[in-house]
């Protein structure tokens, strides 16, 4: 078999941008994506999926309509199908999501910072 | 909406026991789990499904029939379904699996080291 290891570390210093998700693996239908994230992101929810987050470097927030958390480090947090949310940085945070393939960043609310879906790093 | 993080390595300070993956979050049908792991595990496979392993902490080596890999902290990797393993750690390592609810960590291959496959922490 060949053997194809993922340092997550080293797929972060493949990009730059933020709020456009990089796949770096698949397990059967579902996807692990890394993302830098900066600023503020837009409201939205997944009506059909679950979204996981897991904080790599630096901390994050998720906004929520009635609460929020605050995510640091080696934390994880699963926002539930059809929850709205708002992920929020004050400054530069490395996450990794996992849902199924196929998933836009910007859920069905679309707009500028909709990010193509099934980029490979 | 309640917010309950989970913050990984607390979750690691809950339990002591090798080989014996504890669930800490799912997402869909997926499941999170922790699991310390020390010495070999036996030779099984997952015929329904892929199975992720990530490392969080120190390092391991997955076995194939042909070939192996080496995963230290930070890295990971996607065992294709049905594709025979044997995780082997010379050290204890902490690791996280991703695989659909109801996988048992010991495959169709059974046995002593067969843990119950739904023990929350």
């Amino acid at each position: 078999m060949f053997v194809d290891k993922i340092n997550i570390q080293e797929k972060f210093l493949k990009f730059s941008d933020y709020w456009s998700p990089k796949v770096i693996a698949e397990m059967s239908d579902y996807q692990f994506k890394l993302v830098k994230i900066k600023g503020k992101f837009t409201w939205h929810d997944h009506k059909d999926t679950d979204e996981v987050f897991i904080v790599i470097e630096g901390c994050m927030r998720i906004e929520f309509r009635d609460n929020q958390v605050e995510l640091r480090e080696g934390e994880m947090f699963v926002v539930p199908k059809g929850v709205e949310h708002k992920p929020v940085a004050d400054d530069e945070c490395k996450i990794m999501l996992i849902e199924p393939r196929g998933v836009a960043n910007t859920g069905d609310a679309g707009g500028q910072l909709t990010a193509d879906d099934n980029i490979w790093i």
